[in-house]
């Protein structure tokens, strides 16, 4: 009987969020982009003076981070200091400076019978935001979504509970005292798992959820939404060193895609190399990916030019192994490098790198991922480096929004007709 | 046990047409606008050639009409005829002259390093597409998907099964003429309702579900769909007559909202009036509705103003009629217009007639509707009156695509990156 109690209480709870959320997000809708840059800009400032409210809040995390089995890097992830706060303000400062999406014309014109039809832009409504550890993403994603004219209810880790409460603290004060409506940013303020599903039921409230985090978050998210989802999949991305590549060129690209920063869901994770130049290439970058620690998964042909290589299993091909480690292939021709990058690929981001201006445009055409890139690392599928400015995302749909989603991602539109009496015959 | 065994063909069936329009797909997307079009003319010509074929599998279906049970307006949509085919016919060469939505480049900038970023419009992929009865649905809607280069599997009505199997027979020999993949039209054989169900299940395969028909139909594949659906829902439609309206205007306005198409989505079923010009307004329109049939279900303070109209309900002001039914409330204000849009609407079409710069911005930046309208009829929320030409349906969601569905609706975009090395630091 008490769970049962419990169960609707959460029901009753996440009911009460997603409402206030609604209504917040009817006022914010109208909100003039001074406004919201206004409090931004306060958000800020009030960061900086209360920086110290955060860091006591953050060190509590830090104490109970080995508890919750938080490794060294994800326990430095999660941890707050002078640098970081100002970084943080600074992001906010910078948000406050993009465009204001909303009420963009995307398009207009005169219909012959005199009405003028324009489409213009508008907030999508209220966004679930579900994420991991870092507490800088509680600002960056209240601050992406109120910008765009949403409102967010944000659920954070529990490894990162006592910063995110301060920092919504502090959020929801600054809408205040900036007047705008304090729901506009909300945090679901207990860390039962069960919560979510709750919050997941409700496509009446909540406009979209977007899951950042791990592949069993974002399933559970898939499997439970009854709204929208904007999901952010994984990145087997795939470097694919054609013929006609300048070799120099291409081992600096995959250097850069796979090592720079493995981690991460636009890191390279898969080789592919034209026969032609396999042994050319193969032999000046194996030395090199070794001593920097890269675990390479072969086939059969390519290990005979990497010595000390493993065999790739075709899982291995399919893998987002998020490490250093990289799977490689010998390739016959373009179109065999196309076919693996469609079949085993997440559609992510993916890469050639050719001179030949033919291959470049039948592998832009034929590879269907949300970044495809000639001559460039992997590495540059991203908001702030495709000049979109600050996101909450890389999308791997093709519905709605795809690759990185900032503020403009967070919008629709609807139809606006201006008449002076015309009716239809 | 032959339950089982049937459900498991159907799933092999649904997965296998499934596969087919995957595989098709890829082919579209990358087939030229000329190719496609060169299509649409061949499929027209074919049409008017091959009329009687289809003019004779159309009289099965109006022949067993009656044992489905179809009213005489349903069978009167259903027949087709010489004039009907011709303008079948006649619509596939008109959708053969619009721009080609694939490849549009949306934007494109270049980057303080050099990168040049293309945001570039792609096929969504496959469309699985739910309709009723009217044949001419099936050519319209395979030519829109072809044209923006996405496979389409068709399923339309039993009561038009024969038309729409020889309409599928004439559309796949000439895809094969015109060297296209022919699996990029298909359509369901079986009637059996449970098909449905799987193809909902194949997110893997399927890009898109875009359910035409009654309620229950769409809340059917909201429940079961797997896949991203673009919903047709329902259009509560409303005109709102503000203090500072041309009467005679709104008057034009409200009888042809309500009355030159009654049965369809984007007809007016509710009409707010500001009390000032309630009197006006009411005792003036109401006798022209009255003598076209309309009956009126009033708020207590119309209802004064409108003899022989019934009182209306709560749920009155919630409901589509798609009727000659229209509910009736007077309102204090601009606000209270605005509020009860927004409470009993269905955010599809909503209009207001003023002549108030100040109230038209107010309401439409307060309605939340695919499309509002100042000075307009309701009806003109439709791809043709837009000027988008052809359309699938009318979405009355806000994610992907809001208002009339034409060819750039049934699109994605991808990042297409040109670099000459460049690598992250």
């Amino acid at each position: 009987m008490a769970s049962d109690v419990k169960i609707t209480e959460l029901a009753l709870y996440a009911d009460r969020v997603a409402s206030a959320a609604k209504g917040a997000a009817r006022a914010l809708a109208v909100a003039t982009g001074e406004h919201k840059d206004r409090w931004l800009r306060l958000a800020a400032k009030r960061l900086r003076e209360r920086a110290t409210d955060v860091l006591t809040a953050n060190a509590r995390d830090v104490a109970a981070a080995p508890e919750h089995g938080l490794t060294a890097a994800e326990i430095d992830r999660l941890r707050l200091d002078g640098p970081r706060i100002e970084a943080m303000a600074a992001a906010l400062e910078q948000i406050a400076m993009l465009p204001d999406p909303v009420g963009e014309v995307i398009e207009g014109h005169v219909r012959p019978n005199g009405l003028e039809i324009h489409r213009v832009r508008v907030p999508l409504g209220v966004v679930f935001f579900i994420y991991e550890s870092r507490p800088n993403v509680t600002t960056d994603a209240a601050a992406i979504c109120v910008k765009s004219g949403n409102a967010v209810i944000l659920r954070g880790g529990k490894e990162s509970l006592h910063s995110n409460l301060a920092l919504h603290a502090l959020l929801r004060d600054t809408l205040v005292e900036a007047e705008l409506p304090p729901d506009a940013v909300q945090i679901v303020e207990t860390t039962d798992r069960a919560a979510v599903g709750h919050f997941l039921r409700l496509h009446e409230k909540i406009s979209v959820t977007i899951p950042r985090g791990g592949k069993s978050l974002i399933e559970r998210v898939m499997a439970e939404a009854t709204m929208p989802v904007i999901k952010h999949y994984d990145g087997n991305c795939h470097v694919y060193v054609d013929r006609a590549a300048d070799l120099a060129m291409a081992q600096s690209i995959l250097i850069n895609a796979k090592c720079q920063r493995p981690g991460v869901c636009n890191a390279a994770e898969s080789l592919l190399v034209h026969r032609d130049v396999a042994e050319a290439f193969l032999t000046s970058v194996g030395p090199d990916l070794r001593q920097r620690g890269v675990e390479l998964r072969c086939c059969e042909q390519s290990r005979k030019l990497l010595p000390g290589s493993r065999p790739a299993t075709d899982d291995d091909f399919r893998t987002e192994f998020l490490d250093l480690i990289l799977s490689v292939k010998i390739v016959d021709d373009l179109e065999q490098a196309i076919a693996h990058v469609e079949e085993y690929g997440s559609h992510h981001t993916d890469v050639i790198v050719t001179n030949d201006l033919t291959a470049a445009r039948r592998f832009v055409a034929g590879v269907d991922s949300a970044a495809v890139m000639v001559n460039a690392s992997t590495r540059f599928n991203d908001g702030g480096e495709f000049g979109l400015g600050a996101e909450i995302g890389i999308s791997t749909d093709k519905f709605h929004a795809r690759g990185p989603c900032g503020l403009r991602e967070l919008t629709s539109y609807k139809y606006v007709v201006y008449g002076n009496g015309q009716v239809r015959s």
